[in-house]
């Protein structure tokens, strides 16, 4: 008997997770994939990601797993639209960036037998779609599933041990624990990234400006380039942990700013030297 | 007739401008090199990348053009020491990052006849010292001469004319200009840099949080890894308009806490839509 899954959303994530599954997962695993976008599916199709795709929903009623590929706020809407379509037993996943919003949002609306479990690929890259997907996107990086008192321990087995057939590592959060770390260790990094870009405004000559750049400012406002849509969602989606984020990180540079104004050496040399100790002791264990 | 040039300090910007100087300068040229770390002299020396090492200053007195490439404060104190020894005509030049307060220290120092001409390649590499020099450093960079009213016109060109031996485009700005140019562009994003790794002290679960940074954390904290001294050093000798820059940085941090807090996405978007658009139109022109 086969394994019937479903993949709504054949973007970078979404198509990836098909490649991955049908190039590594069990045999009798079978994909159906669903996106807006119809060259996607035909891609997808194309590539092997899927075994077929479909442009309405009825065929979720005989999927065991269905995974939620899109931006969180995406990923609320297309929820809604196939909880009529979902039986219970079933398995509701999705790869959103924010984890304490779509818990919220999600689990009431899948109540009565539906399994919703939040769950976040560690994995990305800076191109998107489904022609950017890649079948070894997952390997080697975590996979966090986001642990909630309504999911019975069934459930969860089930979807970590799909999903560790692309490579990944699944280990688990709660979503509050989520939101926090991620906003500290990626939506605050994005925040500051492009606002460093934005600091620019403020400059008329920005050709005199460019000729100071370097290989510190490419780095550090790479992210800047990111999507507006996913990131206009996560801070959204995670505002109160945002928030005390941008105001901790503030309190930091107001310190900052007092030591650089009473010349106070010692302090300011800890503040980079401290960041330097830090970072050099924990790159080796950051994904990718 | 030789054309005799020092530099002090032969660390990785000392060590590279003077194998470039004599693997692509003039052939007349001769160069001294000076370092407190005899280790130091000896690399240079057996790499090619001075004539001859020296070990007191009385040498000085022969030369030409004599660059200091050390940290901003160590500039200031090795100027206080060469001064006896630098006859009228002589030109010096710096590599400092902070232009202004070494103008300020070094042009009253340097008066009857000796030129001063502050100096700032854009070049750097992620190690340092004489071991990690190379002769194609400063290769299709910018390399930036400071003008002020003190100077003649034939001491700049005859100090850009060597410098363009390295493959670098000589260019002119004030000391202040290229301060508050530095502040926005390269001294914010290290202070921005290095908070972002700071940050993780208000956190306990480092082993958790670590599972969720990805090449974005790695990115925009790469630099928070630079050598804590010389950050320290620029902090201090460019106060006014770092300071400056780190509070319009602040209001630029408010007001999107303030569009968060009231789920403007609207507002949100922009922020970061704007930084996507300018930083994906400038990104060519950035040095590397």
């Amino acid at each position: 008997m086969s394994l019937r899954i479903a993949i709504l959303g054949l973007g970078l994530i979404g198509g990836s997770l098909g490649l991955a599954l049908k190039q590594k997962g069990p045999e009798n695993l079978h994909i159906t994939g669903f996106d807006i976008n119809e060259s996607s599916c035909e891609e997808a199709l194309r590539l092997g990601a899927i075994d077929r795709s479909c442009q309405s929903y009825e065929f979720l009623s005989e999927c065991e797993i269905i995974f939620l590929c899109a931006p969180v706020l995406q990923i609320r809407k297309i929820a809604a639209e196939i909880r009529p379509f979902v039986k219970a037993g079933t398995i509701v996943t999705d790869v959103g960036s924010t984890k304490q919003y779509l818990q919220n949002e999600l689990e009431p609306l899948f109540s009565e037998g539906v399994q919703f479990i939040g769950g976040h690929p560690m994995a990305g890259r800076e191109m998107s779609g489904m022609l950017a997907a890649q079948s070894d996107l997952f390997e080697n990086k975590w996979y966090i599933l986001i642990r909630s008192d309504q999911q019975s321990e069934e459930s969860l087995q089930k979807l970590a041990a799909l999903i560790e057939y692309t490579g990944a590592s699944v280990t688990y959060m709660n979503a509050a624990d989520h939101d926090r770390y991620a906003a500290v260790i990626s939506h605050l990094p994005h925040i500051a990234s492009a606002g460093l870009v934005n600091m620019l405004n403020h400059y008329d000559d920005a050709d005199s400006i460019i000729k100071l750049a370097g290989g510190g400012f490419r780095d550090t406002t790479r992210i800047a380039s990111s999507n507006a849509h996913m990131w206009s969602d996560i801070c959204l989606t995670n505002q109160e942990a945002l928030i005390d984020c941008i105001k901790k990180y503030q309190l930091l540079l107001n310190e900052l700013i007092q030591n650089i104004e009473q010349g106070n050496r010692d302090s300011i040399y800890d503040y980079f030297y401290q960041a330097k100790l830090r970072r050099d002791s924990m790159i080796d264990k950051v994904n990718n």
